[in-house]
């Protein structure tokens, strides 16, 4: 019997009749002779009510509280969706964290999954039942509830697919697959069949919000297949798996692009040891991830050095920078809210020159500023003006002929 | 110190506002030098709104799954008061019944405490936290959710006070304490200062919805006095406490009623050993709890049989009793759902005759007709009509000298 872990987001249980369509899903796959694990997120807008009425108490909430409060969404929708596979006879049993258990560190908001107890679901699988989890959610080496933050349960999914050697761990969402760019931006953009872990990687954390970035990362490392496809339809989705050669005949797999960050440029910092730290340390101290930095060193000893960081934390780290500027001696602090990211994702990048060139032309020929750039094997990041993002999609989107299909091999 | 359990009902924390102000009250509690230990039920009508999802999905769902469902209401509530002591800069922590632990049996809905497990909160105590337990749940030795059923949480608090040995369980709610009867249909009714565990078990189990009858049973059980006041003043309630020599001056102490029965009479039952036992088995193996039981044997070897249920369970139980009646070649089965039971509730009954001939001579002046009697040490039941409850109660609360306080030195 193929074991199969099915994860459920939260458009996919957003209200009982949502949930009835779920159950009747996985009455057909059990049905069919497999164990089948569900994993599902809370309802719909659930955990954003939990957090309004957390801050209505306080703008900051006592974290391990808040991971009590928040878990609760996933409690709610596991028991719903087991009484409705009860009503249809389906012998089924729903597991929270703890119960599983799910061991996480104490970072609560924001836990890593530590290890996964596999023996209570294979007893209540071996017994034919269908298990559901509750997805999101962890418990520390104390007993303490964790959350896994936004996105979590697709890692709960893929790290329990993991425990089980599941066969297939298939993610259901509101679309249909993981997609060459936004559809919403750019109507040529086109549904993929298969992608590799890397490039899934790349585009989840570029901004692709199909799957969290760690719950790709788990299924690199363990080798989990993943089926990104959508709970609304029969169709196949997209497979996210290993790279193998069909995959290396695209040189760009996708364009993603990301409005949520800003931009901070410190210049004419002293180019002393010591003084990259002095500034990002306080930064990091306040728990604000610091995404691309880019170093100029001129002929002075005086350098500018720009980063990125979240738009939500701009003020905090604005505040933080202009401190230690002036501790440094740097000359001044430029602060620039409106940028966007825009990247191009390829494994086929690592076999083909020429594809950073093409980008930087395509985005010239429309009169897009680059500001900032950084590259990896797989991805070249561009920084440009925010206003311009839907623009640089499309135009990138058509130069490495995604929305064509003859033209690439898979 | 002192250690203080308070528990409060859904509508002390029924929204923010509200759990502020009860987070001020624990802060004055706790900045006077106690231990507190805070029992929570879920906000105001959160229960009834995870019930009604779960009777979206089935009429009759999955109770395991129930009560992970409706678990998670007081573990919002239990959150979000941590959150708020916190924000307080009152240290505070939020315990579930997994973490406590608080083991019941595995009788979801209406589970029985088992076990109290201390070690946890008098950790925290210890520390110098505000602990915050969250009331109703408990955990059986599958390590499955339970819930103690409707007033639960009164239940919880108590057993935790046992176990801690505190020095007193204060149950806030949205009255200033128990009556001598309901005041919303007699303006007469009076607070009571003292209260005996006996007493306070017959109002509870015969209609005065102030504290769960099992609350009372354990509190008696262990002795832990219970002050029973209002979360929205400051004024003293009522204390739920041993017998003692003050109480014996008055006769009678409270009024209850209670409209939520039904009445079915089977007639002409033939009066042959084993007949009871088929009519009732049954009904309690649908469930069906059954209050009062009278019979009445005749001379020719054919007796009535007459008993009350709850209302919810009147259709069932009547169809059951219909089968049953024929099998044993009854008579006839007469229903009556418009019935109400009135009690009169003291101690004081013990050693003073002629209380029950006052009760019926009462009711019968005012030309309302017993149809049922049932008497205990301290109380005197009378089933009703339905539309002379009201009349009755004040009626009675009056001929007792409830109302007038120089008559009773409490």
């Amino acid at each position: 019997m193929a074991v199969i872990v099915q994860k459920y987001g939260g458009t996919s249980v957003g209200d009982v009749p949502k949930i009835k369509a779920v159950a009747r899903r996985i009455q057909d796959t059990h049905g069919d002779g497999n164990h089948v694990v569900v994993v599902l997120s809370a309802m719909g807008r659930e955990t954003d009510r939990l957090l309004d009425l957390a801050l209505d108490i306080s703008d900051e909430p006592d974290k391990r509280e808040m991971d009590v409060l928040i878990s609760t969404g996933e409690q709610v929708s596991v028991s719903l969706l087991a009484m409705t596979l009860k009503s249809l006879r389906v012998n089924a049993i729903s597991l929270l964290a703890h119960q599983v258990k799910i061991e996480t560190d104490s970072a609560f908001g924001r836990a890593r999954i530590v290890k996964i107890d596999s023996d209570k679901i294979l007893e209540e699988l071996s017994s034919g039942k269908v298990v559901i989890v509750a997805g999101f959610q962890g418990v520390d080496d104390r007993g303490d509830t964790t959350t896994l933050g936004r996105g979590g349960s697709d890692t709960s999914a893929v790290a329990i697919a993991a425990a089980l050697k599941a066969d297939v761990c298939e993610i259901y969402t509101d679309v249909e697959g993981v997609y060459t760019t936004d559809p919403n931006i750019c109507s040529e953009a086109r549904k993929l069949e298969r992608i590799s872990y890397d490039e899934m990687l790349e585009m989840a954390s570029l901004g692709a919000r199909v799957l969290q970035t760690r719950s790709v990362e788990f299924a690199k490392k363990f080798k989990v297949p993943i089926h990104v496809r959508s709970s609304f339809q029969d169709s196949t989705g997209t497979i996210v798996t290993e790279e193998d050669k069909d995959m290396e005949s695209a040189v760009v797999s996708g364009v993603t692009y990301n409005k949520d960050e800003a931009k901070i440029t410190v210049t004419k910092v002293p180019n002393r040891p010591g003084t990259a730290s002095r500034l990002f340390t306080p930064i990091s101290q306040a728990d604000i991830v610091v995404d691309m930095i880019i170093q100029n060193v001129g002929t002075d000893d005086l350098t500018d050095l720009t980063f990125t960081i979240p738009k939500d934390d701009f003020e905090k780290a604005l505040r933080l920078v202009k401190a230690t500027a002036k501790e440094i001696n740097a000359q001044d602090v430029l602060a620039d809210p409106n940028i966007s990211k825009v990247s191009i994702i390829g494994t086929g990048m690592r076999s083909h020159s020429g594809v950073a060139a093409t980008m930087f032309t395509v985005l010239a020929n429309e009169g897009i500023n680059i500001m900032m750039i950084s590259t990896s094997e797989i991805k070249i990041s561009c920084v440009i003006e925010s206003k311009y993002t839907e623009l640089a999609v499309r135009v990138l989107h058509d130069a490495f002929g995604l929305g064509e299909k003859e033209k690439i091999s898979r």
